[in-house]
């Protein structure tokens, strides 16, 4: 799909560079509903949580937006009072340019931690941005809001409701500080779709849950977090029946899903991507345990990058995660390929068939815990070189 | 402290090249008691025990032993009931060698899980082990366990019970899949003192949780994690008074506390070690886990490594640790330089002077949550290249 693709019905966006980071590339990204949307969002669950996310979920609660602005290269977080001022001093200006409602306006932002947002900068740059906006500018927002990503990430899917075609479409960034159970770093979803708002927040709930909660890089909770969706009505449907809502949670999972997938792929430094499966856990939640723990486990990543199906450290990862387990029940397989029978190892011939399936990038990792009837997944990657050179170098 | 200062009266030992992995160093080491010895130990937390972890813990029940029979190269994990068999028929060539009891050996092994033991090299080397013993013999076997360890390990303290002297002389092993609250790796503790096991293993319980449950390499907990300590009384002291029990604590303790730092300091791959201290947490539990939580965050690791005192990664793994905690009550500081007040960086100067203190091999990071009045640290190292490196090529 190229840039062109893009667009949503009545969305319009740009992005520049405001001087917000160092380089040339854009770091202000503005998004724009060109009449009334409801919007719904998820955030973070750090206990520290950026300005943005603070501004941004209180001003929600109206079920009301129209406007996303977003900025990358400072987080706004660890800011305090002066932070959250100058959080709404962004919507308040964002508001003025674009002559709607400060309450109206999403406020994001990403990048380094601890260090306050340039705001002379940021409202010099909002006339220009404003005067900019284009219905074909949402690939270039999708980058301004990069910061160790290597790729922009966008999604979409087309539907019907009510007999009247509608797309949904998902841009995000992130590939560190990224694990399961949040929101993960930033992710907007523009829909053209008229759905109020307690109905677009059922449907991203479960969506969220089954895809930007199943991936980790780190293991590190983002402080800014957020995934924000808004509809604008502009397909013109009338009231949505059972079938158009379940159409659309499921295009909206599927976009959220791929979105998700190409975050673990960009994960700093990532050279593979694994799909953690477990399999016949004793409860649901020691099946998420399971899965987490072996995705999380430094030992299990770096044995991905060295394409070494080394089952032992999975089996000691899941030893120490907490569940209940037995060892002699415990079955690994590398997509297609067994590895362990009954806690043990079928020899040399099978991993060496396992090993090959790991040389490409991406695999499954599937283990059958034979303990219960539960599943559950995470996404992970691999723990490389690059991981470490991009994260001791990042602020210096 | 020279090699030759590391002797215990009545204890000898030897080590040899078994043939149990690639190389001519020393895999096989022997330590024996040349009288009966009281013994108490403590075990991997893991699920997933290995065989010797099973057979020694049995065994040491009747809290006597006269021999430590180590390995390297194999950890005899994963395997089963053979892998069982095999660290029990270890036990029997060992005792038949020596003239002792089975019951009276202590088997231990580390490294690869899920192979078998070379069983034929092993009984066919236990002979000439014997006959190599000797009390100048401790530091052989201290190298012969070493795994991706870059030093042997070894510490002693000199003390006076019931009026007469004796020592207490550990060694230990361990690079990776050290996380705290299990035993680490493998320790040995021998002493010349007179006391009974009980004794021992109430002195050993808490001066473990207080040294090897207190540190972290990767956050990952091995399945052979084993310290055992074995006294001989041949510093022929009568019944120990409370000040003497009190002074051989003191003195386990600051060998283990050693040992332990010994073990971060040759974290694979690692250049720093960094004591995480926690202040005025909520509850001694949120202490603990805000103190594990920054120490084992790869971020928070990979900053170390670049020098970069990024305290926003520091918030930002403690808002995510599930523990009561006010953002705008956090102080942090490097050493004696304060980075953090009030949850608010105090600028560019002190970082600065933080990151010289962050360039010298050993620093402390303070966190004071000013949210109550409990404390407690985690001894932890960077993430380099070089433990990616290292665990990428561990097997292949």
């Amino acid at each position: 799909m190229d840039d062109q693709t893009y667009t949503v019905n009545g969305f319009k966006a740009a992005a520049m560079n405001a001087g917000l980071r160092k380089g040339d590339g854009a770091d202000l990204a503005l998004i724009f509903s060109d009449r009334p949307a409801t919007a719904a969002g998820v955030f973070t669950t750090n206990q520290v949580k950026a300005a943005p996310v603070l501004w941004t979920r209180q001003h929600l609660a109206g079920g009301k937006a129209r406007a996303i602005v977003a900025n990358a290269g400072n987080a706004n977080a660890c800011t305090g009072a002066p932070g959250l001022k100058d959080a709404g001093l962004t919507a308040e200006k964002t508001a003025a340019v674009l002559g709607i409602d400060p309450a109206e306006v999403m406020v994001a932002s990403t990048g380094v931690i601890g260090a306050r947002l340039d705001m002379e900068r940021i409202c010099a740059a909002l006339p220009a941005l404003a005067r900019t906006l284009s219905p074909e500018g949402i690939p270039e927002a999708a980058r301004a809001i990069m910061t160790t990503d290597s790729f922009p990430k966008m999604s979409t899917f087309d539907g019907r409701a009510d007999g009247r075609p509608y797309r949904i479409l998902g841009l995000a960034k992130g590939a560190g500080m990224i694990m399961p159970h949040m929101a993960t770093m930033l992710c907007f979803i523009l829909s053209d779709i008229a759905m109020s708002a307690d109905a677009l927040q059922q449907a991203l709930m479960p969506s969220v849950e089954a895809t930007f909660n199943r991936i980790t890089v780190d293991g590190d909770t983002s402080t800014n977090d957020m995934v924000l969706i808004t509809a604008n009505g502009a397909a013109q449907n009338n009231a949505l029946s059972k079938g158009d809502l379940k159409a659309f949670q499921g295009g909206l999972k599927g976009v959220l899903w791929e979105l998700s997938r190409m975050i673990v792929k960009d994960g700093e430094g990532a050279t593979k991507l694994v799909d953690v499966k477990i399999q016949n856990a004793h409860t649901p939640r020691e099946a998420a345990v399971a899965a987490r723990t072996v995705a999380n486990s430094s030992l299990v990543k770096t044995a991905f990058y060295g394409q070494d199906p080394n089952w032992g450290r999975i089996l000691a990862a899941l030893g120490r995660s907490g569940i209940h387990m037995a060892e002699s029940r415990v079955d690994i397989y590398v997509d297609d390929v067994q590895i362990v029978s009954g806690g043990l190892g079928l020899g040399a011939q099978a991993e060496k068939q396992a090993a090959v399936r790991m040389k490409g990038p991406e695999f499954a990792l599937i283990i059958d815990l034979n303990n219960g009837t539960y599943g559950d997944y995470v996404l992970t990657c691999d723990l490389t070189h690059e991981y470490v050179s991009i994260n001791a170098d990042y602020r210096t």
